[in-house]
């Protein structure tokens, strides 16, 4: 028998700049935009109207910036994560043009750092991945790091070299929408009166709403996405029988929740950092906060960025977010820092 | 902490002759026409195929009809139902115009009755509710009234105001979409032989057909309709940790399954009323009957109208509906009374 | 009461040579494709890009082959399976017409042949159905025998007519699509190197992916499709209480997991047989394996046709099928004989 399925790659299999291009490029249709919003409580009218699209200097609705993610994301899963052992870390995210209905999307990564752990047996990869549109124009592009085990342990361990990434993006790195104008700006419409000027750095929001997970939302979202990553889908692969709910999941329903005390943080502009704090698993009930981080002005009329935590909790629990032990409480899911737009 | 959430309307903040604009709009497409086939065992031939739309005189397959509802009844969530006890009553529903892909819907309501109640804890608010398109044309309306509690109750009581509502809607009310007509109605494509003239005053049809409903599925489509309501999705809400199932989800399911014996009631016209007699949860297996309740002849050609009494059933039983104490029986979900579209 | 629904056919209801023409035509959309990507774990690129569909000669990227044939089956349950004891067998099927988002589908069902069983109570009924588009273009065709009850015992015996049908379509007999050429293949955006030269007849193919089912899952599918079929959303239906689910969800859950190792085996053009070898429930999980059974070249540029058994289990058995007493192993839910089209 023949091995003519795909094994991953392991981790002496990353070459220092070698750029990999991921598999099936996907077109995106109205379709993805009503199973988002089916799937997640996701209300910011930037994405849900095309009308309202239109007044904030947009040609139409895009399509939700974290399943533009997804889709970038899930296509990655193949060539970096099938044997990877944890998802390390997020950096340097940034949403350069929106999705729209119509867009056809692929992904790359370029391998930027490689560090072979002292046990010999697996090493972290450090990655730039970017995701461009049939017009090859870069839509979205972040950094990710994984720890990938070796399958060969006696290959040489490559020279370790490990990337300057921004702590933070600063809110110059952002890239602004072109034509986005939120001057004429419909707070009824959106479905909160709180701007920009509204939120003091420190704040906290609880997002007050819960949503139950279901095994059979989770697989579908995460098919959606074509990330084929076994542990989400087959009740036979872990010895618990649980499956492990991919962690974008967690982001987008977070994200959903946060509408409710953050509806105008209409578009995420950078992601600045995120943990996946602990697992998620069907039949946990999550519940979000967020806290902002920094603010800061932009060049476009009307819109101001908003840095912001968004943590994800399975405890209901608002603004704790690490024990004494400076670990994640077990009730905390994720722990997200991203840049949003809002209106001033 | 400022509290940025949206605590929802209380009694006293309601006042007589206010118009509430509604926030977040919505472009349809495709996508909720795929999910709501894929939610709901619907079979209307007129909401199938645009083909056989095209041959009845209209442009397109329109939304369901209820879709409609749903889309414009979800927006009023927020402003409307947050903080409500119950939901009373509806009456004087009329489908004005068909809903296309493309189109972009929001929704208003006005105030047009309150009546503070006797224990000077809550009182009823009686709201219509329009849905406009991106045209600011009025694609459907309806009443509704409510119970909401009240926040202060040293708020001073508002003058009793209870509308004059029509308990049924005549045929002359009902609005007939423009060009519709099934003088070439075909009904081997349609799937049943049955005309508006072979139905009988008085006349029950048990639909046959049931559905065991699944978490999952009516948290998929509640939030396809971006409905906020918590008890819908969060098992940790209730005491007995169950979700509540959106009342319209019934609706839905029930219409979906009356196909089976009413194939050709193609287009909903009316809404006269309707009671959520016993809640819904997950694991009940939705049963459908119908009875005849009156029948009318329409202006426009080939076109008969035929009031119908609906009723979902968590028992499967049919045909009755209220036991000697006049209240509804157990195993009845849902009462709803509706206009109908079909061929003469 | 006046039974207005649908009792469905019984075997003396079929009429040798008779067309019956099946109800509801459905216009699909980017939605249903959607849909497709969210249940099953699909990937073929061909199916996914519309620019990738173009670089192979297409106008835009179809339905999944296998979402056209549930469309186009689904149509005929109600009249053809409704009282069916089983589904014995398919021969002869072939896809004719890619289906593009924005076409109208119907279906027709050919009486090719009629046997009553020998207890006289119940009878083999063949039909050779076909889906037809909006243009009255057959898009898709394949035979089908199913056993039905007989409601009137006493109705005589129909002559018996047993169709000739091919065993196996010869790859002659498959159509290709107009257009359709592979000779600039990009096989990084495929997803896999192996092109058809590099397949062994005989060869066998562990899919080592698994999706463990869910009912919201497959009730979501089935009714997508109009498949109306009572056994697969009624829990109250059997007496074991189970949902028996809809052999197709199978067939394209198989379909989809072959991907890891078919990759490039893209188009399905020739159904040749096929069995529902155990029945599946919610709770299992699926995984698949292929053997190569034949190879053939076809008149299309770069376009190689390949033989394939595809084999779904519900115990991850890889390559046995039936035991010592000739029938399938209790671990196999699928057993079907297809012929894909992949670049040479």
């Amino acid at each position: 028998m023949a091995a003519k399925t795909n094994p991953g790659r392991f981790f002496e299999d990353y070459k220092l700049g070698e750029v990999i291009e991921h598999a099936v490029p996907r077109t995106v249709s109205g379709g993805e935009r009503a199973l988002y919003h089916a799937l997640y409580p996701a209300r910011h009218a930037l994405y849900s109207s095309d009308e309202f699209a239109r007044a904030s200097g947009l040609p139409a609705a895009p399509l939700d910036d974290l399943a533009a993610f997804h889709v970038v994301f899930g296509k990655t899963v193949p060539d970096i994560s099938l044997n990877a052992v944890a998802n390390l870390g997020y950096a340097e995210g940034r949403w350069l043009k929106p999705v729209y209905p119509g867009d056809t999307l692929r992904s790359t990564s370029e391998v930027i750092g490689l560090k072979q752990n002292s046990n010999g047996k697996s090493g972290v990869v450090y990655v730039r991945t970017r995701g461009l549109n049939q017009r090859d124009e870069v839509v979205m592009e972040y950094v990710r790091w994984v720890m990938v085990r070796k399958n060969d342990l006696d290959a040489p361990a490559p020279e370790t070299v490990i990337p300057e990434l921004k702590k933070t993006l600063a809110a110059s790195d952002l890239e602004i929408p072109a034509g986005l104008d939120f001057t004429g700006y419909n707070y009824t419409l959106a479905g909160e009166a709180h701007r920009w000027g509204d939120y003091e750095v420190g704040e906290v929001i609880d997002h007050v709403d819960g949503v139950t997970i279901e095994e059979a939302e989770h697989m579908i979202a995460t098919r959606l996405w074509q990330n084929t990553a076994k542990v989400h889908f087959d009740a036979t692969f872990r010895p618990d029988g649980q499956r492990l709910i991919y962690g974008g999941h967690v982001i987008s329903m977070a994200r959903a929740l946060s509408f409710n005390g953050l509806a105008n943080a209409q578009m995420i502009a950078g992601l600045n950092g995120g943990a996946h704090a602990n697992p998620c698993f069907s039949g946990l009930t999550v519940k979000a906060w967020s806290e902002v981080l920094d603010k800061a002005e932009t060049a476009a009329p009307g819109v101001g960025a908003i840095r912001l935590r968004l943590v994800a909790t399975s405890d209901g629990s608002v603004g704790d977010l690490k024990g004494e032990d400076g670990k994640y409480l077990p009730g905390v899911l994720l722990d997200l820092d991203y840049w949003a737009l809002m209106p001033i």
